[in-house]
């Protein structure tokens, strides 16, 4: 999905809402956890229950690979389930010598049918731009993530400039990457940081976990952080997926994404 | 695989190879090819080759997730093949959100039987801890990582202390894991920068890719990179698994890791 037809579809759609599938076995309502495709099962029915109030969905790979050897296979089917009007990202966090990266962007955009994949930043240049060069995909280069181990490293400030780990990233990386092609992780959890992070990179579409089960507030991202064209796609996984433990699991999956999504709507109606 | 069994192994085979496992069907040899179980009957062959004459396997994920859902079970034959003798590396550089590097953790050591993972430190604390605490199982954290894009982030200096990134990894990880659980990344490619490591990591093992195709040299990283304990896994990946392009692809693979076995058994005996 290339950049305008997704800001195309945040205005039709009225949300920047990107649907975290984290989806754990242990944590399924309990008259699926006994079906034989539980974890797909619980997808289709999170993916039906908020298609339209959405324009990204974002599986975390950890959760699929903990399935072993199956996993791979319920994330394509889940994948497939999505099909072609959302953006669908593989939360991924890979990165690594030039020729790997490249075997990764080939699994993930190739044969995993994804649309963009989140990187990990650490091992610079090489590791990142095999990721790039494919029509319509993208990369979503962690810059500032919601964690608290984000202070270790990220936010230590760099003697050449100044600036913090994190701000040399955002940087560096507008080198290799454009708007079409690069995002970044900022996470919600950091909302004074937007500021800095829109002063290095106005234009870039921004991919902001941490609302939800993190703590971090919607409005106060959006504050700073958005542009004119949204620039932004909040994720919320488990507030979402795990909304109710009951029988009744997708309806509060639904009233959940609606509460974003409501709140979406109000403030993109402020930006137009 | 615990620490003192690894050095055991390390004299009895007066070798710290591993041998990587990045298997990718266009570099096979043609007569291998076509058949259907490709993949898997090379690595058989890689490792029935080199058995004796290395510690560690280090399968690389991206190779395995590129051929697709079922690259994953490739990946699996392939550490049960290997068995419990070696070190058994997954080469995944995964880190996530702590509740997501812990699913990692169980997908690599509980699912695939792996004895270590490589993990990727931008995130900090949190998303590094969830992989300790599995007795016998690794963190191989990367500190200077032997590509290029090395000098983009890991070499750049910090305000607070005047080090280098990675020397800052390094100490911070120290506070995080023991010489028990914890080895390093650091590449052959940066030879000069294993007194640094040395100064901060005495007794931690060192994953050291990058001699063979990136061009390291054993001698030099040896020189300063050792410890009494050895303290080191050298790591070599295509120059042993592509020695040759033809039938005797597996004979050639032999030789080059003899080669190295060699090498190392010299510089062993210098160490005693």
């Amino acid at each position: 999905m290339d950049r305008s037809t997704l800001i195309a579809e945040i205005f039709r759609k009225q949300s920047f809402l990107c649907v975290g599938l984290d989806t754990e076995l242990a944590k399924l309502p309990e008259h699926l956890r006994s079906q034989p495709d539980a974890i797909l099962a619980f997808n289709k029915a999170i993916i039906d229950a908020t298609r339209d109030l959405c324009v990204a969905y974002k599986p975390n790979l950890a959760f699929y690979e903990a399935l072993g050897p199956e996993g791979w296979s319920i994330f394509h089917q889940t994948v497939q389930y999505i099909g072609k009007e959302h953006l669908i990202i593989a939360d991924a966090k890979r990165g690594d010598i030039g020729n790997t990266s490249r075997m990764y962007a080939e699994a993930f955009f190739q044969k995993m049918d994804c649309d963009a994949i989140t990187v990990a930043p650490y091992m610079g240049e090489d590791s990142v731009s095999p990721f790039f060069g494919f029509p319509g995909k993208w990369v979503i280069l962690l810059a500032l993530t919601s964690n608290k181990g984000s202070v270790d490293f990220q936010r230590q400030p760099q003697n050449a400039s100044g600036e913090e780990l994190f701000e040399v990233v955002l940087r560096r990386a507008q080198e290799w990457g454009t708007p079409e092609n690069l995002m970044y992780v900022v996470g919600a959890t950091h909302p004074e940081a937007f500021r800095q992070v829109r002063r290095i990179a106005p234009d870039h579409f921004l991919l902001v976990p941490g609302i939800g089960a993190q703590g971090g507030s919607l409005a106060a991202i959006c504050e700073h952080g958005m542009n004119a064209d949204c620039g932004m796609l909040v994720s919320a996984s488990r507030s979402i997926q795990y909304a109710s433990a009951g029988a009744d699991f997708a309806e509060a999956a639904r009233a959940e994404a609606l509460k974003i999504q409501t709140a979406m709507a109000a403030i993109l109606k402020r930006l137009v």
